[in-house]
């Protein structure tokens, strides 16, 4: 199914449906390689964006309307932020040719699935995919064509989907320098949930919490940031759309290992409270084996 | 008052009471610089320690019994963790020459106050000081004569203490590259409550948290730990003991930012329960605000 040779383009019509950092990546790897697909078409609404990928020109076709962008193509990916999934499903799903995949790049894949698979045409294949790679910048001017290399992607096929066109979208990637691993849209919800989404949910809360501080103290806080605080904030900097419906898009694994963390939380600060030096030592020991077995994994 | 000359050295015998990764580049600075100290004295309770420290060569006299070690020093620095400190006071309070003066280097600073002044003899001087520097290392090996400089060490003078006495370890930590601040010792234990120990309170929570998830999903988190948690579990691969006293030590503090922080995380997690878009923007803005505070003091 799959054509291996450099030079033989995987996808006749590419289209990215928003050019980010991620949507521009994929089409300055696409161009780079030449044999990911022979056109690619990006679509983006704001004028000025449109402008700016007509200026940076790594797409062979800009277009601003995106019914006409997904005509023809063999390929759509959908590059915006996961709460604008169903409006723009409502407006290309028409438009879309039989037998061409639709995958996207959001980072949360029940939603994924709850609103674009509704609005699917007969003969559309739909393959949910997650590219864990990004950095703290954002827009099409942020991308580049090694943003995947080296780095997982996670694809989430739907129970009953088409092997073969889940196996193109996994090539692509492979392509674009990335491992490709296949899990369920629930475990990948619950493992971003933890790995990811609520590690920025606290980032952007003590960030918050330092800045109700009063004004003696916050002033401290911004001098005496020591690697701890700015580590945390590092994260913090991140895109304001993209993380809200981050958030709102896996609410209930997010919740959970909220949860479960606040439990947590509270149980090391009683024994803080209490003065139980067995049970702090024992949160902290593992701590260090948790980050062993991430060193183990070439993770950290 | 202070000797600025290079070569003229600021205290005749500097006995540093352990020599881990602080107290030892506490001494390497000493040796390199010359004008720190005419004798650098080292103590160390365990054997293997001490056998390496002499192996080391960092120190001018390695002392295992603490009497001996501080007799006649006209500085003597607590270098061991904080939870220590009384027992060490008790073992050398008696043996400290009149006009000595007695610092230290931990994290917490309230707790020194409370633990060393009891037991302060007359004509001693305290002076309370945290550097600001640390690695992920530990032990005398890990030491270097460079760690403290660019780094803010924070001195929390006594009320009524010697002015002389501060000006003399002020210049100790200028002659070791270092910004030199001061506060008083309940501000300094809420800046680092929330800038470090809350910080490292949440990394040691969140990898357990991780731990006790199901082995599938467990598995996968070390898997694709992302950047997110990768950042986390640096801080997590802390000194076990150094943390535990830490902990204990600025109990009040420490409680007081979870409480706080633990409030605002749960305001967040309900906005994404209940779908308030703008809560959580606002959240995120603020984070990117106080990152952005940070980068204009070249802090991040």
């Amino acid at each position: 199914m799959v054509d291996d040779r450099r030079g033989e383009p995987l996808f006749e019509r590419l289209c990215l449906i928003g050019v980010g950092l991620v949507g521009s990546s994929i089409a300055r790897a696409a161009r780079e390689r030449g044999d990911i697909a022979r056109t690619v078409v990006a679509h983006t609404r704001k004028p000025e964006t449109l402008a700016r990928v007509r200026a940076l020109g790594f797409a062979d076709v800009v277009e601003a309307d995106p019914a006409e962008a997904v005509r023809g193509a063999d390929c759509v990916i959908l590059c915006v932020p996961v709460g604008a999934y169903a409006g723009v499903m409502a407006a290309i799903a028409p438009h879309l040719a039989p037998g061409c995949v639709l995958s996207d790049v959001g980072s949360t894949k029940g939603s994924v699935i709850r609103d674009l698979g509704p609005l699917l045409p007969p003969g559309v294949h739909l393959v949910p995919a997650h590219p864990m790679a990004g950095t703290e910048h954002s827009g099409p001017d942020a991308g580049f064509a090694d943003l995947f290399r080296g780095r997982y992607v996670i694809l989430t096929p739907v129970p009953g989907g088409n092997a073969a066109a889940v196996e193109r979208i996994a090539e692509l990637w492979r392509r674009c320098g990335s491992m490709v691993e296949r899990m369920d849209a629930a475990t990948h919800d619950k493992v971003v949930a933890i790995v990811s989404h609520l590690p920025h949910l606290i980032a952007f809360t003590i960030c918050g919490t330092a800045d109700d501080l009063a004004e003696e103290t916050r002033e401290a806080v911004l001098k005496f940031a020591a690697s701890g605080f700015r580590d945390f904030t590092r994260i913090a900097s991140s895109d304001v759309d993209m993380w809200r419906d981050i958030f709102l898009n896996n609410r209930e694994a997010l919740l959970e290992m909220l949860a479960r963390f606040t439990e947590d939380a509270q149980a090391l600060g009683r024994a803080v409270r209490w003065g139980e030096a067995g049970f702090i030592e024992d949160r902290i020991r593992r701590g260090r084996r948790i980050r062993r077995g991430l060193i183990e994994r070439k993770q950290a």
